[in-house]
Formats: structure tokens, sequence, C-alpha cells
């Protein structure tokens, strides 16, 4: 449900001739009113969204004045049976945020020059969708197959220096794999591919992710180049070190020593025993893409 | 970089005891300065951290008032090399995120009653991190391994009645198993305990996550009730469905028919094929634990 609440949100938010329909029509007349109240947007869900942006608001309008405005309209929307309100809020108008709060609303999510609050008017609890909820973390493990050697690094922001795999934050809108080699090139300056997804560690409240969830995903990736280059800003100390030294150290991460042990499984069973290979596939709703990670099936499944 | 980053800030703003060292009473020094500038904590990488709601403000202080206070605290901070601001601003003083926003500030995030606004002032581009990305969304396949039948449902709300596997969003610090075994419960009234992790999907610039992106999760779980009692506001069906038909069916997502046909084989030749496994261990920088998945490693690995 929430989830279908934030493609509709998204929708009359980015493309909003989509919703000049049935929805919008009768919505903007009860909802802008003669008595000087908001225009806002009204979602198939019962939600209401206004763009402080786009409601003809003076630059200058007072903290008093748009709380004035917000609860006139506040009544009409719970008059009218809305169960949720949302504002858009440039950040040069921000001083109507705190008149918003004064009338129940909270910040939902904001970043660059806009907020965007949310207040809850229907029944028992907020069924409003959240925003973002986890950061994703990915590093690679370059394995070179030809002597069983894969590229660590030490940090030198750490206090102990625990060999591990070079990696780091993903960019937003970048893929997993792409974080993986674009991050081991900058670490190290050895270039490699992508080749499968190895691990996933979820971990929540991380002082790393502003007390957010995060995410840590361990690719195999195939050496494209040897050379080590490392970047003296961020690491210590960066070496091609045996697998099954570092399967056997102390002087590394629990996480890391567990991907040694895999790695090292599969170097010797072969890496489709730990392998999750990737495919990109279309999805339904756009012309945008996707990518898929799972087990291999066999060529011919027998179904 | 950028992680440690965050974890300084995180700590700063959080163990407000720990940022008392040598890095923060220079810094209260000079930030606060004679000229009633704002007073601020700086980090170890050269950030200067100020919250709003710490340093004094009259509750009225005006746009132009504090816009001011803020040009001197910039000047003295430029001065001394800080690379960046971050501001700490309670929703009741929302104006001052007006007037920083006339010095260069955008909105790095906010959440419930208080945005955190950030200033690069360093050479070249913004080395700042960034805040959560994704949202996590997860499915659950519950399969009766007595008759290979999986519980499948078609959503109320799509025009498509195509069958999916029931699913929802991550609460802020649910695990991802919980999701799948929670959301199960709510959409088909089936309990069930989570096994393995089979699928992981990433898709950017999410209509259903306010554009930012989604990563979908198909876990595979046990039933332990078998009755189906649906949510008839989420589902317009379910039903318990053979792997093999819904291997076959066009009347189900691309995803779904994928991970049918990744079930039917780990029916057939033993779901450690398909499986990742999840252990819990202890995080290093705190008491507290994190979740790993990875494919299970032989009882005695060769090492």
């Amino acid at each position: 449900h929430s989830l279908l609440w934030r493609f509709f949100f998204f929708i009359s938010g980015c493309l909003f001739s989509l919703t000049r329909g049935r929805f919008f029509s009768p919505a903007s007349r009860t909802a802008s009113g003669s008595c000087g109240g908001l225009t806002g947007k009204v979602d198939r869900f019962g939600g209401v969204t206004v763009n402080l942006a786009e409601v003809g608001l003076p630059a200058d309008v007072s903290e008093s004045l748009f709380s004035r405005l917000l609860q006139e309209s506040l009544s009409q929307w719970k008059a009218e049976g809305k169960v949720a309100v949302w504002l858009r809020v440039p950040i040069s108008l921000s001083r109507c945020a705190a008149a918003a709060s004064t009338h129940g609303f909270t910040f939902h999510h904001a970043a660059h020059d806009q907020a965007v609050l949310a207040l809850w008017l229907g029944d028992g609890e907020s069924r409003l969708p959240g925003f973002a909820t986890h950061q994703i973390g990915v590093a690679g493990a370059v394995v070179d197959e030809s002597n069983g050697k894969v590229l660590v690094v030490q940090d030198r922001n750490k206090t102990k220096n625990a060999w591990k795999f070079p990696g780091g934050l993903s960019d937003p809108g970048e893929n997993i794999g792409a974080t993986a080699v674009r991050e081991v090139l900058e670490e190290t300056g050895v270039r490699s591919e992508f080749r499968s997804l190895l691990s996933i560690r979820q971990q929540h409240n991380h002082p790393g992710a502003f007390g957010m969830s995060d995410m840590y995903i361990i690719c195999r990736l195939r050496p494209l180049t040897y050379d080590i280059n490392f970047c003296t800003q961020e690491c210590l100390r960066c070496e091609w070190l045996g697998l099954a030294e570092l399967a056997k150290t102390d002087n590394t991460t629990p996480i890391t020593s567990r991907v040694a042990k895999l790695l090292l499984h599969g170097l010797e069973q072969g890496f489709d025993k730990i392998d999750l290979t990737m495919e990109e596939l279309p999805a339904v709703y756009s012309g945008m893409f996707y990518q898929l990670y799972h087990r291999q099936l066999p060529p011919t499944p027998k179904s």
C-alpha cells in the first residue's frame, strides 16, 4: 500500500499533468476554496500535496500569515476526510516549515534546496511511507586466480591496522558492481571487472550512516591490471596477499576473514559454489533497467 | 574517508562529551569568538558542527540577525581553514535554514523535528558524505516442501493482476528476515520463519522511493501455519500455487518467475544450491550485532 502511495506521490510531484485527472480537479477546487486556503493536489489515497513554490505565496510571507492559511486549509481538508498532507517547502521559504510544525507537521525528508513535511490526518497511526533508510557500502575482493592472491589494504585512519578489502560508499544512482570497481581503482590503482556478489551485511543505528542503517556488500572482482599504486591519503599499506594467509591471520576483520575462507573454498571447488551472478532486466513500469542477483540457474532448469 | 567522517559527525552529534577533547576546546574558542559568532564543534576532518538548539539563540531570532551571525562565523572558519560546516536546525528555527541558504548552505537531510544543512568550504568539489540512498523492500517466498507449493498473492491496487510473493518495505531498524515474516503474516495470515536470502534487485530513480534507489530482496521462508486469511485491503487473491505452474505462467512478474525457477531447482537439487544463509555476528566498534549473508561454507573448510 505504502509503496503505491510513494509512486503516486512521486508522479504527482514530477509529472504534474498526470495528476490533473479526476483526482485533481475537485480537490484543487475544494482545497483552494474561496477563502484564500492553499491549493493542493489530491492523490488516490486521499492525501493532499502542496508545493509552496507553486501556490503563489509572497516571498516575504510571515510565519503567522502562513500559519493562518494552513489552518484554514487543514480545516477544509479534515472536513473533506483527507488522510494526509504533504508540504514541499523551498529552503528560501523555510519559515513556513516552522509555522507548519505548530500544526503538527514534521520533516519527512529534505535534500538540496527543498524540504518535504508531512502530517497524518487519518485514523490511528500514520500509514505514511518513510524515506530511504540505508546507505550502501561496497568492497571489492580482487582475486588473482593464477596465484590465489587477493588485493587487500590497511586503512590509514583506523587505529587497528587490519587487512580489509578496498571499498567505500555507493554514489547516488551507482550500481553495486560499479562502486566496487571504482573504489578499488581509487584506493589501489588496480583496474578490475565485476564477477559476482559474495556477501551482504546489514547493520542498524550505524554511526557511519548518521544513525541510519548500513548495507555492506562484498563483490568478487577479476583483476585487469596488477601493479599497485595505492592512495596514501586513505591507505597505510596495500598488498596482494595469499587467500590462505588472509583466512588464517588475526590481523583482519571478522567479515574479511569469513570472505577469505569463502574465496578459498571457491578457488578450490569453483567460484560457482560461492557466487551470486548478476543480470540486467527491464523494469515493468518504465524504460529503465534493474540489476538482479541470485544463484546461477543450470543452463536447462528441470521444469 | 567519508565513512570515517560520518562516524565522527555522529559521535560529535550524539556523544557530546567525546568531542570535548583536543578538537573541541580550541575550536569553540575561535568559533565562538568575542564578536558573537556561533559556537561550533570541530571534527578531526576540519569540519565544524553547530547545533542551533545549543548555541542560545533567541527563539525569535530574525533571518537577518542569524544571517549576520553566520556571516561572522563563516569568515572566521574560512580564516581558520575549516573545510565544512554542518548546521543542525530545529524545525521551530527553520527560518535560520532560509538565512543559511543565502550563504550557500543546502539540506543534507531532515527527519522528525530537525534538519541538517551543510556547506563545503574546502578546495574543489565537496567531499562531504551523502545521506541514506536506498529503501529496502523484502518479499517472502513461503515454500511448502511437502507439496512443492509456494504462497503467492495478487495485489489489489495494481492494474495487472500478476502473481507475486507477499512483501513490503522494511521499517527503520528492521532486519531483512523480520520484514519478510511480518509482511507475509500481515498480507496472508500465514506464519513462517526465515530460511535464507535468495535474490537481490537494485533499482535507481525509483518512483516508489521518492526518486531514490530501491533494494528489493526475496527470502525463502518455511511455513509454520498453512491456513490463508489474506488482507482484503492489499490483496485481491492469495493462494498456495505449485512452483512448476508459477515458473511457467505469464501471469506474473519477471522476477517472480525467475525466483520460481530458482526455487524449483532448489526443491529438486536441494535448497543449499540456491540459498544464502544468515549469521549474526558482533560489531567491532560496539556491543551491537550485524547480520551477515553468504553461501554456506562446508563444515570443515579446506584451509
